[in-house]
């Protein structure tokens, strides 16, 4: 079934978010489409705790997922959807693998790395700037992110 | 045998970096240590083009094969010790591995996010930032990646 909103595709990552929470991991869930196919390259959450990798982050985990499944180091042609703004590392992760368009949930105001702080995509030392769009479906994935801080971390 | 300066370690990083510039990769070479017992937990290079994974930088490599040797999500107690200076993906990482100490060679004007660009850990959406030293055995360093530049992507 074509995605033919923003929101439906975002939907798909929430729910991935929620198998995060349930791990008792920080609820952040991705997927990675192709622009022209809508083919989905990876559907990854986060698992820094499970994986015990401190850079196991949903993203990272996409990105990777995504080139093993296209055989490319690049992913010109695609887009993620992420349930929080991206952190430093990822967001420079997603400009070295040239994504096209990255699209996120809720915004990320204590390490978020595109909107907040390093703004990796103004930075000179980025030479590659995805589009980026921020905000869908931003409450139910605030949502989870407070839940999961007040009922598990608080 | 025990390091007793930082040269030797970075030594170590450099015939790293160099099998990564015979493999046709961007000669970067990492190793990381732990402080008190010198043990090293891991020795990489960049494996971009080879693994066909935008992520696999070294230090991200040596962060990840570190973690796993220690069996733990944090590297508090250790050293990076890598050929050039971290761009922002590393530099979030590392920090959110906690790793107490980066020591790197040549400094990156193009794409590095301690010194230059993003400068991750003087931003306020990171939270721990390491002890960092630059410019160890800067010449070799940097002389290998000059001549890999030069010799193989003119």
């Amino acid at each position: 079934m074509p995605f033919t909103t923003l929101q439906q595709p975002m939907q798909k990552s929430i729910k991935l978010a929620q198998i995060a929470f349930d791990k008792d991991e920080v609820p952040v869930g991705a997927i990675i489409i192709n622009n022209d196919t809508q083919e989905i390259l990876a559907q990854t959450y986060n698992l820094v705790e499970t994986l015990k990798d401190p850079t196991a982050h949903a993203e990272l985990l996409a990105i990777r997922a995504a080139c093993k499944k296209l055989d490319s180091t690049y992913l010109t042609n695609c887009s993620l959807f992420v349930t929080l703004e991206p952190c430093s590392m990822c967001a420079q992760a997603l400009a070295w693998a040239k994504i096209s368009k990255i699209i996120f949930g809720a915004y990320d105001t204590k390490s978020g790395g595109i909107d907040h702080g390093a703004q990796i995509y103004n930075q000179e030392t980025c030479h590659h700037k995805p589009m980026v769009i921020g905000g869908i479906l931003e409450k139910p994935c605030k949502e989870l992110m407070q839940k999961f801080f007040k009922d598990k971390r608080p």
